[in-house]
C-alpha cells in the first residue's frame, strides 16, 4: 500500500491540516506557506513540512503549497474522496450538536442515520435525518453504513457497541467516557469535547 | 523553565495520556505499561515512551508506571494541579452539552461562567452555572477567569473574541468554524466535533 508507512500521529493530524486549508481556501488563498498554515492551525511549519514529506508532498519553496491539490492529496489519504455514511447514536445535547454541526462536508462525511431511546424523538427529523429507534441498530447492515458517533450515557455505550458490531459497523468515534472492548477489526476513536481545553492552561501560564 | 523543551505535539498528547490513565484508575488498575495505555488510548507504546522521557518520567521495566504519580505529574505539566475555571460563550446544542459534561473535573477544569444572547436561556440556570447576557462578558475580568470555551456562529466569533481578549482572556477554546483574530499573548486553539471521525475511514479501508 502506497501510504502504509504513515505515522498514526501524522493521520492524527491530517483532519486538522484538511481544516485549516480548507478555511484558508474559504478565505480566498489559492496557496499557502507551512509558516502560514502554521498560524491558521497552531503546530509548527517543520512538523507540517515532516508530515506533509511522507507522502511525498513538497512544496514549492517560495510559493507554498497549492491548496486545491493538497486538499485533494489529503482526502485521498484519508480515504474519503467519495463521502462516508455514518450514523449516529444517541441524540441528546451533544448528539443534537453533532446533527447540526454544518462541517462534516468538508470532512467527506455525511450523517446518514440518527438513533434514539427517547419515544419522544423517535419519528422526528432533525437536519432531514430521521430519528430510528436505537433497536433498530441492524438497519446499518441493510444501509451499509460502516462508521458510527456513539454520543449516549457510559452505561449503555458498551452494549450498543456490540450491537454496532454486529451491524458491520467498522469504525466508532466514542464519545462516552469508556473503554470500549470491540473485535480487533473495528477501530475505536474515544474522545470528549473537554480534552483540547486541558491543553490551554499549559500555554498561557507559559505565556 | 524545567519543561520549556516539551514539543507541542507532546503537549497535544498530555490530554490523552491524562484520560487514559484516569478511565484505567476507575476499573482499579495502580499501575500500567505503555502497551496497556496504548490499548486504552490508541497511540503507540514507542510514542507513549517518548513522550514521557522529555519530562524524564520513566517507567519500571515489567511493572510499568505507577497511574497516581503519572496523573500528579501530567496535572503539574498541564498547569492545572490548582483547578482552572473557564467561561463558556454560546449555549445551544453544543455549548448545552458542554454545560453537562461531567468529565471536566478530571482534566482540573471547572465550567464556572456561561454566556447567551437568547433572553430565554439569560438568567436560567444549567448545572448550577447561571447563564448571563452575552453583553456582560466584562464580568470575566472581575471573576478572574482567563479561560473560555467558543460555542457561537462564526459570524459573531470575532467580535465576541475581541470582548473576551478585552476581559482578559488568555485562552480560547474555539468550536466555531473561523479563524480567530488575537494579540500574541492568547492562545487559540480551533477543534469542531467532526475532526476526529475524519480519521475513521482510513483505519477501517486499511484493516
Amino acid at each position: 500500500m502506497r501510504y502504509s508507512k504513515i505515522p498514526d500521529e501524522t493521520i492524527r493530524r491530517l483532519p486538522i491540516y484538511l481544516r485549516g486549508l480548507f478555511l484558508a481556501s474559504k478565505e480566498g488563498a489559492t496557496s499557502l506557506s507551512s509558516t502560514n498554515l502554521s498560524k491558521f492551525i497552531g503546530i509548527n511549519p517543520c512538523q507540517i513540512r515532516k508530515d506533509f514529506s511522507y507522502f511525498g508532498y513538497l512544496g514549492v519553496r517560495g510559493s507554498g503549497y497549492n491548496i486545491e491539490k493538497l486538499l485533494k492529496e489529503l482526502k485521498s489519504i484519508l480515504k474519503i474522496t467519495v463521502v462516508q455514511k455514518a450514523a449516529l447514536v444517541g441524540v441528546g445535547n451533544l448528539g443534537s450538536a453533532i446533527l447540526s454541526f454544518p462541517g462534516f462536508e468538508m470532512y467527506g462525511l455525511n450523517i446518514a442515520a440518527a438513533f434514539d431511546v427517547n419515544p419522544q424523538k423517535i419519528g422526528k427529523k432533525k437536519n432531514n435525518v430521521k430519528i430510528e429507534d436505537v433497536s433498530k441498530l441492524w438497519i446499518l447492515k441493510k444501509k451499509k453504513i460502516h462508521l458510527a458517533i456513539l454520543a449516549v450515557p457510559t452505561e449503555t455505550a458498551q452494549s450498543i457497541t456490540n450491537k454496532l458490531v454486529k451491524a458491520g459497523v467498522k469504525g466508532i468515534l466514542n464519545f462516552s467516557s469508556c473503554y470500549l472492548s470491540v473485535p480487533k477489526k473495528v477501530k475505536v476513536i474515544t474522545t470528549d469535547i473537554a480534552m483540547e481545553l486541558a491543553r490551554l492552561p499549559y500555554y498561557i501560564s507559559a505565556g
